[in-house]
């Protein structure tokens, strides 16, 4: 049996999240009983909604056990079954966890999924064709719902969720306009994502310069915002939504850490007929083969290029998460392991 | 001819709303062109949203001009007609504004509408079986959209939309929670209108403990919430909401007349996926004869009696219309012409 390093919450963050938050352990990996199979990772996937997993606070999941392998998906391949579907050498995608091996149930639905990788590069079922494309589709496609010339927005655009976000509405015939932290990515976002143009929020002091330079960027107002990141970015695109406007909100990570973070002038909502809606992506389970489909046929045409930020190790996770919710990461952060 | 007092807007509010925003003048009703009807009103109705018409700054009309009648709902009469099909003693509902007569040109599409009074008494059409109904109706129906046994909201409950949003959810299978301010209103709210509980938010001085008060009379949470008011109401409900709950925003009038009041806590859309849609119900007039005809019968069949609190006379529109937006009024605020 290999011996698997893994990383357990070992406390909740008191404000901002630290490395000190986690442990790094090692273990044996269990001998397989009937119906299972073990899997060696060499992906796992860091996500900001794992910030909102390592507080106590009511969320909408159960918060992440203290002294538990921290979760998180995971790509890798089979290395011994007792599982008639799975066979050793399978690549597979699941929900592995921080640690180099995980031992699934393999029979449990969705516990794993085995993934081609003929067209599709393994790591990109944890970005691109995987969860943050499936969340971008559907923010896009179920709750914002453009039609072609509609001028559609995203915050954290150079990320693995922004940049499926804008070759899905490039092929809906939207004019995309991304909002991204500095220069580089901002230009990565418009040549080489393909965005009509991305807005740097670092360069403007408050709400009002942004909801400015949208303005140029939007010249005919915003029909549809993809909610990353909240606070003063939202409070600026509210400012420039047009009348039935509808914003999907998935993330809220600037205010992750501390107080919440209030918005500015609700009465927006109000003046501009605005929908609203948050989601969580796995409560949509019956979209993600349609979604799935589409992302892999972008990623397989090079119609969707997305970049990876990769820390080397599992025992560089928590750093490069760190990183992550400060916007350090350029596109999907992984760690190969 | 006969002699028409009117009610100008004089000049806009600079911060909030006073008397001498409004200008009483008379003037002589025009003579009649083929097409056109004299309407001599018996009521006009005074609503929220007149206040966001005051202001010059964008809203979702444009605003009411200085200089003119301002607008408003009006039930009244037929006394003179070169319409067709109109004749004079027709009771009828049109848009008249703030005057005792006008003349309207009846061929213009929902300009002018002839109503049964047999089981609705006149003044109900604009109230219950009126745009506050159909108000009630649109964010109950088409936003919150309650199954039996979901537990739905609405603040201003003793107002006109707020008893007749009662009156719906009920007919629906629904608990409904009424807000209201003062213990008389809540009294009402629950002995009359039929509620199954009444918070006077004025009893409570900050949204923690308005939210405390709402999980004892929403034991099993908040699935729909029709906002009227906006500010620690709207904080304190969020904090009680369930998961993919629904929000209708009808109405912010806490902050009609100034600085914008921040909404706390977003972050609860995403942590309760929850649904937030603004809405205003001119904008649906596709949904307007269902609506007055289930309202019509909760009227006629004695379900829905709403309260009416009417001023008498043109003159004394100003001093009502303030106190509607302080909460003086009870049930439908109305002027007798």
């Amino acid at each position: 049996m290999p011996t698997n390093r893994q990383i357990l919450l070992d406390n909740r963050p008191q404000g901002e999240a630290n490395v000190g938050n986690f442990k790094l352990v090692s273990t044996e990996t269990p001998a397989l009983q009937d119906g299972q199979v073990l899997v060696r990772h060499h992906y796992l996937s860091l996500d900001p909604y794992m910030r909102g997993r390592m507080n106590e606070s009511k969320s909408y999941a159960q918060p992440q056990p203290l002294g538990e392998v921290m979760i998180g998906g995971t790509v890798g391949e089979v290395v011994e079954s007792r599982h008639p579907k799975f066979a050793v050498g399978d690549p597979v995608v699941g929900m592995g966890g921080w640690q180099e091996y995980s031992v699934v149930d393999a029979s449990q639905p969705g516990a794993l999924r085995k993934v081609d990788t003929t067209h599709v590069p393994l790591s990109h079922y944890l970005g691109a064709v995987g969860m943050p494309g499936v969340t971008a589709w559907y923010g896009l496609v179920k709750i914002i719902d453009p039609k072609a010339g509609d001028t559609v927005v995203v915050s954290a655009a150079a990320g693995a969720v922004g940049s499926a976000y804008g070759a899905l509405a490039k092929a809906r015939g939207c004019r995309v306009v991304g909002i991204a932290g500095g220069k580089d990515k901002c230009d990565y976002v418009v040549n080489e994502l393909g965005f009509d143009a991305c807005i740097d929020y670092k360069a403007h002091k408050d709400a009002y310069s942004l909801a400015k330079a949208l303005k140029q960027a939007c010249p005919n107002g915003i029909d549809g915002y993809f909610e990353n990141v909240g606070g003063m970015v939202l409070d600026a695109v509210l400012l420039r939504m047009n009348a039935h406007g509808r914003i999907a909100v998935c993330g809220m990570i600037a205010g992750y850490d501390g107080q919440p973070l209030p918005l500015a002038n609700p009465a927006l909502i109000l003046v501009n007929r605005l929908k609203i809606q948050g989601f969580i992506v796995s409560e949509h389970m019956e979209i993600w083969p349609e979604a799935l489909k589409e992302l892999g046929t972008l990623v397989g045409t090079g119609k969707l290029r997305p970049r990876e930020s990769v820390a080397q190790g599992i025992e560089a996770a928590p750093e490069a998460f760190l990183g992550l919710l400060k916007g350090k990461n350029f596109g999907k952060q992984l760690v190969k392991l």
